[in-house]
């Protein structure tokens, strides 16, 4: 499976920024491989690159165009259908990360073979895995957890990827969704495999290595979410990390997708997952928090992080606002 | 999907009774629907009906052989194909619930097809689902909790529907493995599905329902078994169960299938399913145990049972030694 880069993101009719999270991830970690994004009337999303309409995307040298928008339950929407097949008119390979497939769509499947274009379904894992044993292996490896989805997990991840390697220290993002997938250039979307082999296909992904080397392991969902609570808790056996980190967004009103059910608190949320978390590796432990705190201003966050850390006895960060070094050094410590 | 009755049970070469559960279930259920077992040299496992070859099999009616063994992993031992060949030859369907399928097998697809046999899958779901929501639904649930796999998850719920049903009171068991859809008719390998639909399988599979039904939810794996934890929350979340009863096999040396990994304390597991289970139902709580003392003799297991159910102020029970009427009476107090 190879993409051709550079990459023109679809983001569709996004009705929110975070439907349009696999998009704002690869403008964000691989600007490189961007030259722009494709909105359709009623976008509310826009993840800061050039708007572009096909022939402009073409004219960039686009190769590939990435369906970077997301809704529930990981159908294609049929507004979208349109754009791709003009993509694939216009000489565009297309890639998506969704539950449902693109060579599942007969018109779209029909026209990549008439134009001779490359589908990539990034989601269904294209190999089977072992069942999880829960064995003790050597290396070093740090997952982030979360009270809901969409807070910030493969962002905290993807930046203490960053940091650990700025300090010449070993270490690999291990990608667990479509984004990350796109953004590493391989991984597993976790949520897309076989209910039995959850632990299975994570001990794959982050497997043994050598003992000061750290994987960075992109963590799904939340214990706290009824919807995919099973895949975060087959994903935290799987990972065996000695570190947690915990994602939130204080202040959601409701867990995401989820109206009326309330967030988890965050002591609770964390005395849970390490308690889970032990099963398989006994010194687990929860090393600090990542709170995205865009709904607060500077101030108002600022007081957050600072009482949050208190009231827990542990590093509280934003990254986005303040970067993870304070996470780092608990990692180190 | 339509089973011809009677079953002829292929149990291969089991190494030991667990492996053998399916066979045994549906022999112990629906005794009317078998006509006996074959098994192979070396086989482990006895379900107690009468052992047969083929020939024999077709001569009592047989329309079905039923492959009654499962082996970690789900896949099919080389050692059975030549049976499972033999069968078809002799006017057989085949039908397995293993990870695997009987479809997958050139040679067994191929022979199928010249023979104008049926194979049937059971464990792969004959449809998609929605992802779980945790909204409330009306009707009474009951789920059947573990330590571990395998330590009689499906012949409490069985054995409850039944005491329910003798009481004129409405009570569906809810299959979730490949022995319990054979016996139920119906019904959806939880672990099976992708991963993001276990909690939605599961509210699909036990809708809402009449105030006073119950619904007996057969459960699967545990949250403290390293392989199979995330199946075990997506169905305690999508259950939303007010009553849980926990299994258990006191005694056994480690968790099923992993050597080295220790039983979890009982108590402690009461705690963690209560915890969990209240995010989507929260008044769920554990009504009662239900062991599998076959290891110890009657007046050990009789000494446990006591002793445990004072320990932990539950009604504490062997069904197979002494039925399930504690439980069903804490189930209607």
């Amino acid at each position: 499976m190879q993409l051709l880069a550079p990459y023109l993101l679809f983001l569709g009719d996004a009705h929110d920024q975070l439907a349009a999270k696999t998009a704002d991830g690869i403008a964000r970690w691989r600007p490189s491989k961007v030259v722009g994004q494709l909105r359709l009337p009623g976008c509310q999303a826009d993840v800061g690159v050039a708007d572009m309409d096909l022939d402009q995307a073409v004219a960039a040298g686009a190769r590939t165009m990435v369906i970077g928008v997301a809704n529930r339950g990981g159908v294609f929407s049929p507004s979208w259908q349109p754009s791709l097949l003009r993509a694939l008119d216009r000489g565009l390979d297309l890639a998506a990360g969704l539950h449902e497939r693109l060579a599942d769509l007969p018109e779209v499947a029909e026209r990549a073979r008439l134009r001779g274009r490359q589908l990539f379904d990034l989601r269904q894992p294209d190999r089977s895995f072992e069942v999880g044993t829960g064995r003790p292996r050597a290396g070093r490896r740090c997952l982030t957890v979360g009270t809901d989805c969409s807070v910030g997990k493969m962002y905290t991840a993807l930046a203490l990827e960053r940091a650990l390697q700025d300090r010449q220290i070993q270490a690999d993002f291990r990608a667990t969704g479509q984004t990350g997938i796109l953004i590493a250039g391989s991984g597993v979307s976790v949520d897309a495999v076989v209910a039995d082999f959850i632990s299975g296909a994570t001990e794959w992904l982050a497997p043994a290595n050598q003992p000061d080397h750290w994987d960075l392991i992109e963590g799904q969902g939340s214990l706290f979410h009824p919807s995919f609570a099973g895949v975060s808790l087959g994903l935290l056996h799987g990972a065996q990390a000695e570190a947690l980190v915990m994602c939130t967004e204080p202040h959601r009103p409701h867990m995401r997708g989820l109206p009326g059910q309330p967030l988890p608190d965050l002591a609770a949320c964390i005395t849970l997952n390490e308690h889970c978390a032990r099963l398989t590796c006994p010194a687990a432990r929860v090393v600090g928090v990542a709170a995205n705190t865009s709904r607060l201003d500077p101030v108002a966050a600022a007081d957050w992080l600072q009482a949050t850390g208190q009231q827990l006895g542990l590093p509280v960060v934003d990254p986005l606002r303040g970067g993870v070094e304070p996470l780092v050094a608990a990692l180190l410590a």
